[in-house]
């Protein structure tokens, strides 16, 4: 046995236990390690490896706890390989295309002296927790019993009304909307897919655009075509070649804040989208999955809001301006889309979690979401200024990025011949994570951009990762002459 | 304009405004009432309905609420049609079946007055409220910026690795086991068709069957087949036709305390199906969401705990034995497949909500909802007692049931030529309401069987329910001496 093939990689962001484990788990369900064999000895296999004894420990206790080893006092660990070693060929059963390894590697940042901009998510440290114990008490204890009874796939009903009345007061919610709740946005899209494309339908989507709307569509089926997002959101000449073209089902779109873009469509540029999608007859879904999360400058209204003709299927949840671990979003469409949409979501999860939904309808009822909100934004806007202000500042020249109004990220455009897949894995040996463009690649490969979210680092981190990716950036750079020659043209 | 017609059903367990609510907002969806059109004052209508005018009040206030009518003080209600009236076609839209309205209509529980046997649900009375929001508090305060964050598609991990040594100590995680956190068996139903079904795909179902089972598939694009169930379960002779004859890829099987008809699937005859499993290479679904709820007699081994060679997923929930209102349930199955349910999982909703994932952790873990089991299994003895001593005290001869050992659910057949959906006619009128059997039909029509799903009933309003329909049923029964030549032998 050649233990020493154990060995793991000490710049990973992946702790050393579990690198460890995952190896020997590998080793056990491939066979090399068959049952009943027997393992080094932890101080034995600690010295070979050069690792803290304790790493090694770690390991071999997360592989007993899942039964595939079994320590025996004084004699040492064995193997206890599956009952069923292979006997169904698993892979040639599963439909669908497998997940891809590398971006759930891009996305692992629970390791803590990492500067991670690779998560869009808030930031922990301002979460108020009495409020949202104290809310969850106030609901159990004046409506426990229908909490915790089943619930009606809609919504709970004083959230459904609370969204309701508010999306009408914002212009969203127009007469004939129904709002549906929803386990957060993801959950929108996935119901909007099963009520509305069949295998082999196009829908066009940003390009670049956030991974988990892309494969959705492409799990369900659906052929999926990327339209070219600038400064001003996606290109709305692009947009009408591409309708002309394809005849897409339907075209997805977040115009505030984009992921991975942040990039907001002006006003102008929402009407002329909505003209074409109602000349080309496509349904539009507008994930407002950023709304609420503008640190400067006015909101920009809506598609939902523009829409003459019913078209827009609006989406939005409370993830990223309140709690994301707390998984209630909402839908607002015309009642003949919401009545299918409930009738989908019975089939997936009979409905929302009820407890999350009563703690979110009293925060927001209460004023605590507001007051929460308020919090965010100064947050946010110090986060979004430490971002924009250090690339401006040590970002050598040819590197590209827009300024967004709000949301969590940056995009940044190296210059060429630089590649982000690269840059990662320099930046990983300093400690430095974030997502490289060609994670967020529809039709083309961005393979020079990559995605700073900002939102849950502190000003500081963003100051010290910007200016690690900065040094990184810079030494790998070609002179300014070259540069100006050999850089084409942005998308 | 003929008001009259909006006249509603007083024996409808729609609430009456509900109802009056219901018609008006179709008049106006349809056209027949047009923008800017006068409502009748809601003291004419009253009158002229028959109505309280509290009634008509608070049906026009919805409408207001929803936008679809504007009150002009000392003038009167308008109406506001909608600003599309119907320029989308979404009907043609939409793929897939439309939700069947009967089932919805019969579902309908939330009248007061009614004594409703239509949902398997537990009992509200005898959740423990404060509890739930003590393990709130204490998670929140511990670990409150875990649960509120961004978290892991398989779980949060206190409440993942509980469950995986449960599932250990009771045998069904065996090594080479995962486990998976889910919105409920619903989504793990669902999970498992995203991974596993294509569209043409043959899917085998117990028959009768719990629809959202069967519309799950159907919806995924699946031919769905139904293998008989008697008093043993599914009928082991007809699910070799079936596995020689069709070649399905799942079959989805809950072997104990089935839904609808309460039936336990013995030991031997588990051995029997599992090893046609394997002869014939089909995975096994083992949706065990009624585990737990035995009250008498001992468990008998799951099918995952059975078998040999891997291909079981088994399914479980808290929702039967403590509160389907928080939306938490697992999946137990090899390695590989949990690896691809956690993918569907992530593109489906990212992650269970995990305010309710710690707060069972928390309840679980110090042993409330072991003391709570306790509670619901004392008071599920009583009431499935109450069921089927009224049941054989009071129906004439010619109705035949099971009576299990646990579970939900009694599964009743009438003697020819009576017909549930009639039945549950009249017994809405004497304020009494089932799931007729036409409902979990898969290739049989069960319309002379019902379910009534006694859990969240009181004893005494089961034995009042069941006194009704047994009174019901003998008023329509044919004479004895006819019964004993004309009932076809049951399947």
């Amino acid at each position: 046995m050649e233990w020493k093939e154990l060995a793991v990689d000490a710049a990973s962001p992946v702790p050393l236990y579990r690198q460890l484990h995952d190896h020997i788990a590998e080793w056990i369900h491939g066979g090399r390690l068959p049952d009943g064999a027997k393992l080094l000895p932890t101080r034995e296999l600690a010295g070979l490896l050069g690792l803290n004894r304790t790493t090694v420990n770690a390991a071999y206790e997360i592989l007993e706890k899942e039964g595939l080893l079994q320590a025996h006092v004084g004699r040492g660990s064995y193997v206890c390989a599956p009952r069923h070693a292979a006997t169904l060929d698993w892979e040639s059963r599963f439909r669908g295309a497998a997940p891809d390894p590398d971006l759930q590697q891009a996305l692992w940042t629970s390791s803590e002296d990492f500067i991670s901009f690779s998560s869009s998510r808030p930031d922990q440290e301002i979460f108020p927790f009495e409020a949202v114990s104290r809310a969850a008490a106030h609901e159990l204890k004046q409506h426990g019993d229908a909490i915790l009874q089943l619930g009606a796939a809609e919504g709970y009903p004083p959230l459904r009304e609370f969204l309701h009345s508010q999306m009408r007061e914002e212009g969203v919610a127009g007469a004939g909307d129904e709002l549906l709740v929803t386990s957060g946005c993801q959950q929108g899209l996935d119901l909007v897919a099963k009520i509305l494309v069949a295998p082999g339908d196009t829908v066009l989507l940003e390009d670049p655009v956030y991974p988990g709307a892309r494969d959705l569509f492409l799990a369900a089926g659906a052929q999926v075509r990327g339209i070219a997002v600038a400064r001003a959101g996606l290109s709305i000449s692009e947009l009408e070649q591409e309708l002309s073209r394809h005849h897409p089902r339907l075209l997805v779109v977040t115009p505030s804040f984009q992921n991975p873009t942040g990039a907001t469509i002006p006003l102008d540029a929402r009407r002329e989208l909505l003209a074409l999608a109602a000349r080309y007859g496509v349904v539009v879904v507008e994930n407002d999955v950023y709304a609420g999360l503008r640190y400067h400058g006015d909101d920009v209204a809506t598609l939902k809001s523009l829409d003459g003709d019913g078209r827009v299927i609006y989406l939005r949840s409370f993830s990223k301006v309140a709690f994301p671990g707390l998984r209630v979003g909402w839908c607002v469409a015309p009642r003949a889309v919401v009545r299918r949409l409930i009738a989908a979501k019975q089939l997936t999860d009979l409905h929302t979690d009820q407890l999350s939904q009563a703690v979110l309808y009293r925060l927001a009822e209460e004023g605590s979401l507001a007051a929460h909100r308020r919090v965010v934004l100064r947050h946010g806007a110090l986060r979004l200024e430490a971002a924009v202000k250090t690339c401006r500042a040590e970002m050598p020249a040819g590197v590209e990025f827009l300024a967004p109004d709000g949301g969590m990220h940056l995009w940044l455009q190296l210059p060429a011949p630089l590649d982000s897949g690269e840059l990662l894995a320099r930046a990983r040996a300093q400690k430095v994570l974030f997502i490289p463009g060609k994670f967020f690649a529809v039709s083309r490969s961005h393979h020079r951009a990559l995605r700073l979210s900002f939102a849950s680092l502190t000003p500081d981190k963003i100051r010290r990762g910007v200016g690690t990716l900065a040094r990184l950036i810079r030494a790998q750079s070609p002179a300014p002459a070259e540069m100006r020659e050999g850089v084409p043209a942005l998308v």
